[in-house]
């Protein structure tokens, strides 16, 4: 038998909007590690009836109930006088618990003075499991009433997470039936229709391992998921579709498993042993904070310029004033130098360049908003790509990193750079 | 009468826990600004069945569906077939939208090579009011059936809010009963708990206009909501909160209204003719990249390096070798040497360093993890902040971007710096 949950996140908070529901996305992941299948999730405000309500449509169509927020100390925490009501379980004082709060706020508040209304804490269902809280003072409980499972938990993401990863995966084990595995696939340079018109055959045969396409941060991913008896059985199921896709989608796949582009290609300089440095002009700096997010850049990122007006472009990659007032700043020769100037200025192995249009508006020169030209520049040259970004300036800004990225990755695996080669 | 919204999101990646589901939260903010209730939120993924069982659900007890998902061109997309399946509504080809489709080909992704599924998704209900997609080929939907108003928004975060805003919004407008308003004022350099105390007795004797500190990107923030007959009335309520918060906190606050401190020290600068320029280490680009997130950047922003290897910080900030060999590159000296390096080179008014252990390692010197200090250098000399960003490496750099900024805005509003004159 396979067993459902349905999450269940109580906050007023979140039907307002000023947040997003990451507890419902964090406990997920770790369900569907366990091979527990998630159906639904719902969110409702604190408000006994609509929670009421939420409740009774769960119990019908899942097996395990979770719940998030609602267990604090203050007069709209009423998720478990609400539960108790309707799964029909008494709420009572809970002394050891008490004596944990006690104990939390003596060592992580230096305080004995503790408002009356914090107790209100203790008051959990009768015969639970209660889950300690160890990052804040409410007690979750798990218990099973006429068939259905119910695990409550508190709101705050980091008390939440943690509590579920050590109080209530323990309890759910007896729950996990099958192992889930996935794998994703990473790919640049081909969208998600045409990916998904290359392999939809196979995605309509597939039932165990599936597999998906998803779209996310502008690029097109497909996760593959396995579910079997043991984690090793499930990577074995997993393995003839995912040299499948390989073979029929080629040198597009930059990763499986490493989740950007940035990560694949610091990956590849690190074993390759190649250092890198950047010139930006109309990326800004994005790309270098895209390499930096990830710590251990600086054992192969080198630095970088932001050249954002014409004249730092002269005095930081060297491009010859001349060049920008023949050709303006928006032209493949200008990457290319960037991307050189940039490589020999710091004595890299491989050179980024990047100068384009990206808008709103277009600059002096007229040039379309959404031109880039992406340079890079290694020992055998400088290679351009002439790109198209179309009109929004954050998807231009990324792609364009992207694209560069991706010439770095092909550049290091000797792929074909699919660029230009500029004589400059 | 007041109206009550329901948002169904539709995506299997959101119960495998994949992403989280912002668009919820996104357009619940806006409807709460419209004065529409949102009661529930309720994640489906892609299956037919269970869509339907949702939306029968949310009939009952919503006057306004909203979809997110499921709009796309592959075949688990299935939104508007199930949709108009259990809301009794047929789908018709529309010729426009397929129109719309080939047009943002040619124009976005310069091709008209294109796929048959692309063309599922000018498949829309019949007599819909159609919801243009102004950053993907997904068209969204919105009409009436048996007094349900249904709405339907494509899954990814940019194209679902962009299509809520220009056209869900101008169409819910008939369901707004008050007019509310609100305004946010952003804060830096005090805590939420020292804000709160200091405006609890206010917060607490509020009731229209609504006084609420939340926390967004490691910020505090108020925000004043008023609910009145005009907009005009909800301002005029407005008015006498917003000068005494402002009166209250004094200088931390930063901006009414304007979202971040790079937009507002770029509005300064522009204001006042005077033009920056950056070096970053440990932030690696990231405060370039923010600034010049903003369009119009060019019109102040002149550049900067990105200093991440010792050598470069010589190279192309002029910091001094021997500096960093007596003192490391982490210290307030070569912050003020890189801010007035980058500042001297380029010709800036005001120049930026930051330097400092980014983590989750220290460097060689051993020197503490999120140890940053932030120099600005101006006509007036140099002046460096020492920042202690605890131990999270994103974390770490977006404070130490921020004080940056802080800093620059303090100076160029003639504020005390808070930070330390150094002479190098």
């Amino acid at each position: 038998m396979s067993y459902t949950a349905e999450i269940i996140s109580v906050g007023t908070e979140l039907l307002l909007g000023n947040v997003a529901n990451t507890d419902a996305r964090d406990i997920s992941q770790e369900l569907s590690e366990l091979g527990i299948n998630v159906y639904f999730h719902t969110v409702v405000g604190d408000n006994p009836d609509r929670l009421t309500s939420a409740v009774n449509i769960a119990k019908n169509r899942a097996d395990i109930i979770i719940t998030t927020g609602g267990l604090g100390p203050t007069c709209d925490d009423l998720t478990k006088q609400t539960l108790a009501g309707c799964i029909g379980r008494k709420l009572a004082f809970h002394e050891l618990e008490a004596e944990a709060i006690r104990d939390y706020f003596a060592r992580h508040l230096h305080s004995t003075e503790i408002t009356d209304n914090v107790f209100q804490q203790a008051l959990l269902p009768e015969n639970c499991t209660v889950l300690r809280n160890m990052c804040g003072t409410a007690p979750g409980c798990a218990f099973e009433q006429d068939g259905v499972h119910v695990i409550m938990l508190p709101g705050p993401p980091r008390e939440c997470l943690s509590m579920f990863r050590n109080c209530a995966v323990p309890y759910l084990r007896q729950f996990a039936n099958a192992e889930i595995r996935s794998h994703n696939i990473h790919i640049f340079g081909m969208g998600e229709s045409a990916v998904e018109d290359k392999l939809r055959q196979m995605m309509l045969e597939l039932e165990n391992p599936t597999l998906a396409p998803y779209a996310k941060d502008g690029e097109c991913r497909l996760r593959v998921t396995a579910k079997a008896e043991t984690a090793e059985k499930a990577e074995e199921l997993m393995l003839p579709v995912l040299d499948k896709v390989k073979a029929v989608l080629g040198d597009v796949i930059y990763s499986v498993d490493i989740d950007t582009l940035e990560e694949t290609v610091l990956g590849l300089l690190r074993e390759r042993g190649k250092t890198l440095a950047s010139a930006e002009s109309c990326t800004g700096g994005l790309l270098a904070k895209r390499i930096t997010d990830i710590s251990g850049a600086s054992a192969v990122f080198l630095g970088g310029a932001v050249t954002y007006c014409n004249s730092v472009k002269t005095k930081l990659t060297d491009v010859p004033e001349k060049l920008i007032d023949e050709k303006t700043a928006v032209c493949a020769e200008v990457a290319a130098c960037m991307a050189r100037g940039i490589r020999t200025k710091l004595g890299a192995d491989y050179g980024v360049g990047i100068t384009g249009i990206a808008g709103p508006l277009s600059d002096d020169s007229g040039a379309e908003v959404g031109l880039v030209y992406a340079a890079v520049s290694n020992a055998e040259g400088e290679f351009v790509r002439t790109l198209h970004l179309g009109s929004d300036r954050t998807r231009i800004r990324t792609a364009a990193a992207n694209h560069a990225l991706d010439m770095i990755r092909r550049g290091l695996t000797g792929l074909d750079l699919k660029a230009e080669a500029i004589v400059v």
